[in-house]
């Protein structure tokens, strides 16, 4: 391996570089300040954590993305975080442990075995939200419209705001009486919103005729007129899905209220994290953007594994693509002389004090102030040390 | 295992929960915006690099410290950071590739196979400075003065300076003309400060009298008169040492001149970080604290793994400890009633604007203000929505 090979980094990981970093660290403080004014207490869920207590309730796709080490203190196996979600709702459930309604924020470095989208980071920060002990229509808009002030702060112009609710599939694999295996192939076929593939499979299924119209129709539910088209379709399937759709309708009527000009695309067949989810699921894309900016949604069941079943909704993103839509602050400096001079340093603590950014020079030290980033200097006039502009 | 046992965390590890992470981000704020003031440009290295780029010139320790997990992309070895310093070097020199000073620093997780103190942590949460590209007294002394002022952002108060110089000991090894196998013999007997071990050793060794006398001397040069002792030592046995020690002294008079009340202790024979240190080394203790609160030195020949020697000093602490000497900031919430009302709407994200933190409440959610840590809460009179005390 030659010497430029040895330092590349691996693939989906990257690190950040000042001009960068001063921009990632400028939002990071905006978003944590704003979930601070709705109410989210700042967590910091550990890095590593014994791998049974990491995957609760997660599911297999978490395992898979999960880097395992051997703790060498006790020889039991330990994961690196692969997301920050679990941990908070164990944070939520176990640490906390409180009664009433818990929001929760962070924002913490995760990291994954494999990209979640090809060419995609494998060490996301991972920044977000997360909703504990409420189950209803409230913490869906407050979450969402979180997600959304989530991307005004990064100055993300007109995003769309995908919307779906995994209980509707539910309720329809329940109301057919699908065996795991069946419902497991079926949302794969959703998944891939194959279309011959299900008709073939739904009419493979002994189920109703009414049942089998709703599975077959559920994927092609999308867009402005969905909940009106899903109502007839379900209405004589499941009392569950009529419900779920209920709340969709009015999730989707709150949240335009208070967005009038948000552009939302509704997609009743969306599946997104089916292991997981359980209610309202939600994602928002800006343009030029394949993967989203920001996602979430209710994930009730979480706390079962914890002995204390909560209602659960939140959502997270990528601090580090978030952070493309921002400019990056420009900062100069005040140059310094070396000079030992106790005027010198109190002048110069007390601009630092203010502040303003103080490079020092060093004795030795050949680079010229604005090699350095600065555009003034202190400067002995009159027995004074004072501001002026860098002589050219 | 039972339930209560899969929820502990490994040792060593620990979670923040909202009352000390608010403390921590407080202070995480406060630091980084005190370096930003000396000149120093945040970076965030990477979570994970290829066990040879991390391990660069840090020598055996860090590996054994490091947690490794294969890349299942390229089949390569990675390392999960165990220290944050290696990568920073790396940043600057492979990165950054400046020719001037270049000044960084750092707030991130690092992750340690095994504690550095027994009982301590293994999850770090890693604040620091580097400053690369020069090689002097400036540079240290600015080092250790940002160290300091690292202590006091964080209301550390009357900490104590330990200040020693690896180059000393590395000159008179040099001067003794000792083999590898006995200078690490010797290091590590002088780790121990093992006495009639020294003895013993010492005069195993077929060295010059004067040279003898200092290597028995060196591990008890220690407090206030160590330097004064140290010069007829050292004069007659190595002009590198006597330079070492003038470097030492210039160090410490500048820092006493800046910090008049400081505590000094100087160690002569203090070779903490041996194999990774080449000049002043520095840390600061605290009342009631084993572990040093801050730590750091100089580092020369960190560059020379990436064919660019850069010299290079800085300092590390851990924000978890350093956070223990402030007080936990209190906070307090408007309440405000879940009524769908654009008024309120209004007031609400007014008040969020301005930083206040309002709890929005829940339909259906029994919990009282109180509960959900409000102090205030928003109530309509005369058709307007206005603050008022919790009604009792």
């Amino acid at each position: 391996m030659n010497r430029d090979e040895r330092w590349l980094l691996p693939e989906g990981v990257d690190e950040i570089l000042p001009s960068k970093a001063r921009a990632v660290e400028q939002l990071r403080r905006r978003l944590l300040d704003l979930y601070a004014s709705w109410g989210y207490e700042l967590v910091f869920p550990p890095l590593i954590e014994f791998l049974e207590s990491l995957l609760n309730g997660a599911g297999q796709d978490l395992e898979r993305e999960t880097y395992k080490v051997t703790d060498r203190l006790t020889g039991r196996l330990m994961g690196v975080r692969a997301d920050i979600t679990p941990q908070v709702a164990r944070m939520d459930a176990h640490s906390l442990r409180q009664e009433g309604p818990v929001r929760l924020c962070y924002c913490s470095t995760a990291l994954r075995t494999r990209p979640a989208v090809p060419g995609g980071t494998r060490a996301p920060y991972q920044v977000g939200v997360e909703l504990f002990g409420h189950d209803g229509v409230d913490s869906d808009v407050e979450v969402i419209s979180l997600m959304l002030a989530t991307l005004d702060a990064a100055d993300i112009k007109a995003p769309t705001l995908d919307l779906g609710h995994v209980g509707i599939y539910r309720a329809l694999v329940a109301a057919a009486g699908l065996t795991e295996t069946q419902e497991y192939a079926l949302t794969d076929i959703y998944m891939r919103k194959a279309r011959t593939e299900l008709t073939d499979f739904v009419a493979g299924l002994d189920i109703g005729e009414a049942e089998a119209a709703a599975l077959q129709a559920l994927p092609w539910l999308t867009g402005t007129d969905a909940i009106e088209k899903a109502e007839p379709l379900l209405a004589s399937v499941s009392e569950d899905a009529l419900q779920a759709l209920a709340q969709t309708k009015a999730v989707i009527e709150r949240v335009q209220a208070l967005h009038p000009n948000l552009h939302v695309h509704v997609d009743l067949g969306e599946l997104r994290g089916y292991r997981y989810h359980t209610g309202c699921i939600f994602a928002v894309y800006s343009n030029g953007l394949s993967e989203a900016v920001a996602k979430g949604g209710r994930y009730n069941r979480i706390g079962e594994v914890f002995g204390r079943a909560r209602p659960a909704t939140g959502f997270s993103a990528d601090l580090k693509i978030l952070v493309n839509g921002l400019e990056v602050p420009q900062v100069l400096s005040v140059f310094a002389p070396a000079d030992s001079d106790e005027s010198l340093d109190a002048v110069v603590a007390q601009l630092r004090a203010q502040g303003q950014r103080v490079v020092r020079a060093l004795s030795g030290c050949t680079s010229s102030p604005s090699e350095l980033g600065c555009n003034q200097q202190l400067v002995l006039e009159n027995g004074r040390w004072v501001l002026a502009p860098l002589s050219s």
